[in-house]
């Protein structure tokens, strides 16, 4: 059994963990650290837990570094950018769940924060360099040896898996990608404010920061490096009433005439040994998903346009966050991918 | 006051008919008409009429040509194809809402069928020369003389408002325009099958009919006529958990270098005289045309990439269908545009 | 036309207010006001209302009593509790929505408050004699001619219309009525913290404040009044993921052997002159009176046990607030009862 | 492994067995039996299956009896009624979902019937005195050695815990129990009609089937055993528009005057030793059990009249449904109960 603190235990991204981690076989919960509700036991905030999980929550000051195999943070920007550095030298492995450590160059970082209106100054900007990006489906054998893992925001996990295998074939035209997302209500977080309460969501579709989600320069980072060229995401992200889930579509100029078949191959080949990524041909939900770790993508030609349309889907707060970070700790441990994060389903 | 009968009265399309009739000034409900429920009183299936409207719901044999000034057929495709005959005989304009008269050619008729799979032949052609697509927007003055109005579909309407203007600027570069739609429940109706069960629509977002959306070849006409050239629209149709509303993102190159501020001033000009749209430089949300008969519509220029995005939102049930046919039908009897569709509100 | 202001008016019982009164025949807005978003246009934060009400909200030291015919406190507990003694001086009618006078005495407005957790002193409790409880089915004549109208909280008004009848035919056997009562979320207003979250709320029903609400005080008061006897109310309130509506369950004894019939019978006659109140041998649902001023009413006899069962469904915005804030003001300006608040409907 | 076989594969009740069997370390699912989709992989029907059980359906016909060494009939009233003796002659035991095996006589079996407006003939009533009631909170040791167990329905199931204390220490005053219950959407099951489709049931409460409802017969009947006196169920269901949970809310009167802390001990002790039942002095709320197989109940004693009130919550597709069947087949087994029905979750 390997022992795993969570920081940043009572959000939505805590509580994920530790219903994976009360599930999975080789993890045990060591500490629950927050900022808030200390000394409160973590289920007289989440009742579902009570009897399977009453440890108490603690605060940072009191994080406990012995016997301790791996941290996540569950934590916003900057809340754990300075304190990652005392895991980092005890060779504790780190997986961060905000976007302080998804680059690797501080010029990078600072478009992420600035698109997201935040302070761009980076105060652990030496530990960028070694920090890895969390997607296993693209960087699984540096996640193995990483000591810094850097949890990719939600909406770039669905768009990246939707458009490497034509960033890595080289079939994309220009530079330009669309990218029309859908997001349920839960990425918001827990402590989203008015304009997230239940009536104002009810029954209502709207766009958000269209053209500047701090997600892109995600996407662009990965997609360029993989396609050996400047790529442009136009990302329009919607919130829609659901409590999990997102969905996106994605559409491109291909640089090579291709039928569904043969880009459908395409998308199948390139996720072969990928547990967690399923290629489809029928129109994906997000109730396919919820519940699970896996992103399904149905890419296809429009005949008409000769453009490609990418639809995937994921639960984002599984595989777009708590669920891929399980994958990234098995990964870390040497221990099965989908250990603890196969089958869950709770449908309808 | 005008004498209206309702044919198709007990569908959301009729319901939503006889709750603005119920307020209007100057229209009188005549009779109702439907296939099913014959006999019962309209407020025995929707009970928050009581007292208000309680009209026998009558059979399709017994319509009363006499003293009727219009006549609204909220029926699906074909059920009112060959009887619309009747009245184009009698004189009495129609108000059709399934896509039997939104196009002027049996060839167009026919590619919608087709999408729709169903029997391309139509029962009607001899009247399609008259039949005017009902848009106001566009069509203000063909519908004042209607005898036939074919009211659009509901995704037509709020993609074929999001792109007139730089249609009829001459602004769109090459054929393609992409759009990204996203539906509430409502628009499937009421017989609506297994799939729209509350269980399987709740915290469920999907896609349907890719590319294959029957609504498309409407909005493919009306701009391809307005911009002199072929235009294809790719259309990929989502559904979202809510009940009312549509929103609709599209994506298209221009040929001319725009700035959001001017393409703001286009989109303003160009509907300066349509009380029912709206222009704005906010993000939209459906909640913001929930119970209204409007149109809100944010275009701008996405710098990076130089494209052009507009957002534009309806509450389905209205401006995507009863609303615009009361709209038409004021017109077609020389009432002020917005008479009894004015201001209406229900927030949250 | 009456001129009237709104102070609390970027509520959600303000909004409501200012959506009837902007179809209002009768009443012209003069000011809104409010705490905060002082400077800001209404359509600012309720955009559906751009272009319809543009008024900019103002502070309550800018208030002007200068031709004002008449004002509505949509505010918070204790917020108008001693302005509204400015108004009093000036003859200017004040129809209040909070609890401050609900009551007629400062003892029952001490349990109010102690129910809801609150300072128990009243601040204006010399004009407690005269404050009139604005149920117009309960006290038509005495809002007649009110200077300070209380109008009922939202859970009383749907429990009180429900159990009038049999208190005033003094058919209540003991002193005990149970009432089961669901409440949609917009209840808890536009600023009620992170348990009314999307997520939270979402698929999820919970019991609150289980004997404790501080609406029982207000029913028990009524009803005593009305049975000439102590009537307890055992009141068990449970919120629901919907936006609008409450329905309360009633069960008691009676202190006669009655039949469905004769039950139904006695409620038809109790409210034969109420437009608002309507008795049904239907299943009722919130649906049945979403956007509408009235109140449904099914009573019935359980043949197995002998109790009384009444359902009972309004729309907690209308009914529950706003609608019947206008009806009184429609009364207190001698109106007809019902102007503005007729027949609305946005089904479904 | 023990080899399982659901027959009647394709519903709420179904999916729901198959998920945890999926997960459940003892049990192998031999055959999936439909009336319709035969031949079809059981993911095609739910794609979030796919990859872990693509099981194809198989019709009734084909049900293999070999190796087989449990049953269960996910199907309607009547579906299993006569075929169910085929695995009672082989020693197949057999849990069925309907009422058909519910109960000890035909009697009982009639007033069920006639309530569900049912055919009130019995087709294997030579087996009802057999059959075993499956509540293991009530019946663990009977069900240890059944070979047919009515699994009970959802709504009894929620009453029953909440009332077995009491009714066991012979607590109760009188005859009559007040049940107001409320229930999501997904009771109604896969193949409900027009009345549950998402625009009619979303912001939406109503009440139905009023103190008619066929889960009220099974629970006097275990009360009133329990109690040694006839118990009368006033029983009125509500929907409410949530996908999974029920909430119950019992009134009654007591023969002893007992305090709040004095029920929560006569509660808790009467569960001791049942781990899916949960007694709690907070709110219950329906997302605290959702996912999960637990009753969670809050009893209390209303100080004003004296009332015991118990507020009860499961998850109608869990301890409602499938989740209770999996904990009677690890009975019927010799398994811990809780096998494969552990700790889940899913929140938010």
């Amino acid at each position: 059994m390997k022992n795993v603190t969570i920081v940043g235990a009572t959000g939505f991204g805590g509580i994920g963990l530790i219903e994976i981690l009360l599930k999975h076989p080789k993890f045990k919960i060591k500490q629950l650290i927050a900022r808030k509700d200390i000394g409160l036991s973590i289920s007289t905030i989440f009742p579902h837990l009570s009897g399977y999980c009453d440890i108490i929550v603690d605060r940072f000051e009191k994080i406990d570094f012995t016997n301790l195999d791996l941290v996540f943070f569950s934590t916003p920007d900057k809340a754990g950018m300075t304190i990652i550095k005392d895991f980092r030298e005890k060779q504790i492995p780190v997986i961060d769940f905000s976007g302080d450590f998804r680059f690797n160059s501080v010029s990078d970082y600072e478009i992420y924060a600035k698109n997201k209106g935040m302070d761009t100054v980076h105060h652990s900007s030496e530990l960028l360099h070694e920090s890895v990006y969390g997607l296993a489906e693209k960087n699984r054998d540096k996640i193995k040896n990483a000591q810094i893992v850097g949890n990719p925001g939600c909406f770039a996990i669905s768009t990246i898996l939707a458009s490497l295998p034509v960033a890595s074939n080289n079939l994309i035209e220009g530079s330009t990608i669309i990218c029309d997302g859908k997001t349920g209500v839960s990425g918001a977080g827990r402590s989203s404010g008015e304009s997230n309460l239940y009536p104002q969501r009810y029954d209502n579709i709207n766009s958000y920061r269209e053209a500047h989600h701090q997600h892109t320069v995600e996407v662009e980072n990965i997609l360029s490096k993989e396609a050996n060229k400047k790529i442009n995401l136009l990302f329009i992200p919607q919130i829609v009433p659901i409590n999990r889930g997102i969905m996106t579509t994605l559409y491109m100029d291909l640089n090579k005439k291709l039928s569904t078949d043969e880009i459908y191959e395409i998308f199948t080949k390139y996720y072969q040994n990928d547990k967690f990524v399923k290629i489809t041909q029928n129109s994906p939900g997000t109730s396919n998903v919820r519940g699970s770790n896996r992103c399904l993508i149905k890419p296809f030609i429009d005949k008409k346009t000769g453009k490609l349309v990418v639809i995937s889907v994921i639960d984002n707060l599984l595989k777009g966050q708590s669920g891929n970070a399980i994958q990234n700790a098995n990964i870390m441990m040497g221990f099965d991918e989908d250990l603890g994060i196969d089958f869950n389903g709770n449908y309808p």
